[in-house]
């Protein structure tokens, strides 16, 4: 398998990333990956970039150069469970041709590790409940189902 | 009904808070309300307040002069949906002998007011399976259980 490597986005990655998160199922109807990229995406990284709680990051195939995934974390203080942080996962997208072999494996098990050297006590994240084969992943990983994530548009 | 206000946390308010965060079905098993606190929830209650994106507010009663309620929430910034940002509602609580008293829904049409005000696109937040009066209230409040909420210990 092709050797990955991770680390933080910088703003040209930021078509790349956007054409991920547009060529998904649910994604094809709320992003816009037409280029230039309408001003709100670099608005958005801008933000995610100055804020030392966040961590956008993509997965590089190394020999090809080419960035194949792309994940947010968050890393949120809060008062419950004795003060404990918790890192919280966002917009994975693994690139369609690189499906199935282990990157989008290799891309949570890195966040995991991340969670940990910020002392995260637990890693949280939603996914659509039409997500089955997602849903089977994270389980396969260890994550309890043991919410329901409700959302509404403002 | 008795008058509510609401307002950002400060550091003497943290005991009333872990207090409230403990006297639930789940979080009597999480947390330490004994005093003095476990310094861990002040230096949870430090890196709140030190973060621009993290509002941790409690709900005062006027006229008891009273913590009665307290709710976190974090604007987080994304690439996702063209560029968005999400409000995050974590940690609602309201005191035992105000519950059914409307607190809560003034609690959640304020958390509301404020993603609105920090131009957030949405507001998420997930909810234990098991808190099915959690899920109705939200539900009347316009909220959809569209996602799954998983979440890993480390």
């Amino acid at each position: 398998m092709s050797e990955i490597k991770f680390r933080r986005a910088q703003a040209p990655d930021l078509p790349a990333m956007v054409a991920l998160l547009a060529d998904d199922a649910l994604g094809a109807g709320r992003e816009d990956p037409s280029t230039p990229l309408v001003p709100s995406y670099l608005d958005a990284f801008r933000a995610i970039d100055a804020d030392p709680n966040q961590l956008l990051a993509v997965a590089v195939a190394v020999e090809a150069g080419q960035v194949v995934g792309t994940l947010q974390l968050s890393f949120i203080p809060g008062i419950s469970r004795k003060g404990a942080w918790r890192g919280q996962i966002e917009g994975v997208r693994v690139a369609r041709q690189w499906r199935s072999r282990g990157v989008g494996k290799q891309m949570i098990e890195w966040a995991v590790a991340e969670c940990r050297s910020r002392n995260c006590s637990f890693v949280q994240l939603t996914t659509d409940k039409s997500r089955q084969k997602a849903h089977a992943f994270y389980e396969a990983f260890g994550f309890t189902a043991s919410h329901l994530g409700y959302k509404m548009g403002l």
